[in-house]
């Protein structure tokens, strides 16, 4: 039987649980559950319904497993915590601060189901490979860069801007920060010389060029700590060269300084940073139905799931073909 | 009270244990067993005592974990299931092929153990890479390389030839493979695509080093489906430049084409590959004694183990730390 899975909150990141689920034979996607109109949300799925998400406790019985893909500022602190009474869930909370007190909203909610957070990549993927390098190399030194990709938040900060009509902000790791750490020297690197930040932006007719870059450069929080690289350009161009979501980044753990040199690295390239995170979700979310199902109840993070449980295939099979 | 280690077997890798346990304070080593006459082994943590091997029984309430150091070739399938019916054990047994059957004859000793056995980089993080690359990006293809690095199995098999008084084999990824890879084409790539194999080799005085040259090249399952390069070196190079023990590798997931391209990339830069593999197996030993301090028991892989199990830090502090 297939795992049966319901999605609360459709956007990209829902579009892509649609589409990583087409290459789950093992799981099928039951039901869209939806906070506006049904009526007006159009999904990729032939065939699923879509409900109000107020209506998600009559379906306790029919999904095995609820991914969340609402946003982490507003949707999932308030979603989390009631569908994890109803439903085993995943979701990708991604505001790093909040994380702990997120987690025990959910275990404090969850009764007798399993509720795996903040699985995407980063928290997520990249959380486990800073947890694997601290442990098989202690004494050493971890580092995360992210990009060249798009910081949603640092956009939005961006368009908050008076005079500004549309913008996008990548973050990228400064190539000398990398080729320091990855030469095993185990640098001191502060937040400006690791990453840079790179501002298209597109103005309003008669904007004050020169007041917005100002502001941008001295935003306390996104933009001071920077160096930052602001480009104007026109509606026409954003559409064209800026409508894709590609993201990147790396791990990096460098083994204790003055032993022999040993380096860990974990890297994504991402064409679809959406579809990635819908990947990563679709994979814990078979785990959290396995978990739940062997009575394996409460708030998990991906620090807390054998990977084995990520897989569709059987323990003997994992061990024969992939150890 | 911290974690009683013991030793089986004393070579390179059990020198690199000794060594990872003093970045690991809340274990100890306990004591050291081997199969010589222990009054010749002299190890390198002061105060710590050697046993004979065939003793070890006398331990199993003093040992919280041994790991297990011997050659997999002879030594672990033979102490292996021995020594899991004692105690908990950690290994890093390597022959992929036989895993399968090793791990069942485990499992079939081990009792009120827990046994976690191939934990090192390849099998170990090299395995988690493939079995997670595969979870997150079904549909895809997963390419390990390994290199440049000593192969101890090639080296062997050059130091059985007639002539040869010594000689070192490393493994070398192509390029252009690896170009390929990372460039996103899924390529289909033979072994002699993949990997260079490159011989350093002393001979013996008047040895026919022409015949030698041709009997590597053509020599079956080791080196006829490669490109091999053969370089005749002096006793002294030898010494000189080949005596370090570094490796290194990499796994690449590929999405599915014709998708987003999504790369998924790890990767190891090995100063030290014994005390690498050894970092590795002290991390799965303090896995081992948790799992096993909560009634996990039995033979168990890198699949099977959450991440939270290898780092001495709680799971709060992880997901506040590194989440």
């Amino acid at each position: 039987m297939k795992t049966r899975v319901g999605i609360a909150g459709y956007g990209n990141v829902a579009r892509g649980v649609e589409k990583a689920l087409q290459s789950s034979p093992d799981m099928e996607l039951s039901a869209v559950f939806t906070r506006r109109d049904p009526a007006g949300v159009k999904i990729n799925t032939a065939g699923v319904p879509v409900y109000p998400l107020a209506d998600a406790a009559g379906f306790a019985d029919k999904i095995d497993v609820m991914i969340l893909c609402g946003g982490s500022a507003k949707d999932l602190p308030e979603q989390g915590p009631q569908l994890a009474e109803l439903f085993n869930i995943v979701d990708s909370f991604d505001t790093h601060a909040k994380i702990p007190e997120y987690f025990e909203s959910i275990n404090n909610s969850v009764k007798n189901k399993t509720a795996i957070i903040s699985a995407g990549w980063d928290p997520g993927l990249f959380s486990m490979m800073r947890a694997l390098g601290e442990a098989v190399l202690p004494g050493g030194e971890t580092y995360t860069f992210w990009g060249r990709g798009v910081s949603q938040g640092h956009s939005d900060a961006l368009r908050r801007i008076k005079g500004v009509k549309n913008a996008i902000q990548y973050t990228v790791p400064r190539e000398e920060a990398v080729a320091g750490v990855r030469g095993g020297a185990n640098p001191h690197l502060t937040a400006r010389q690791k990453h840079l930040r790179e501002c298209y932006v597109v103005t309003e007719p008669g904007a004050d060029r020169a007041g917005i870059e100002a502001e941008i450069k001295t935003m306390p929080d996104y933009f001071a700590d920077y160096d930052v690289v602001v480009h104007f350009i026109t509606e026409e161009k954003m559409r064209q060269e800026h409508s894709k979501m590609p993201h990147a980044g790396f791990v990096i753990r460098s083994g204790a300084k003055g032993e022999n040199k040993q380096l860990m690295e974990f890297s994504l390239g991402l064409g679809s940073n959406p579809e990635f995170t819908a990947s990563v979700l679709v994979a814990y979310a078979r785990a959290a139905a396995r978990l739940s199902a062997e009575g394996s109840f409460g708030a998990k993070t991906v620090f807390d799931v054998p990977l084995s449980y990520l897989s569709p295939k059987t323990g003997a099979d994992l061990r024969r073909e992939l150890l």
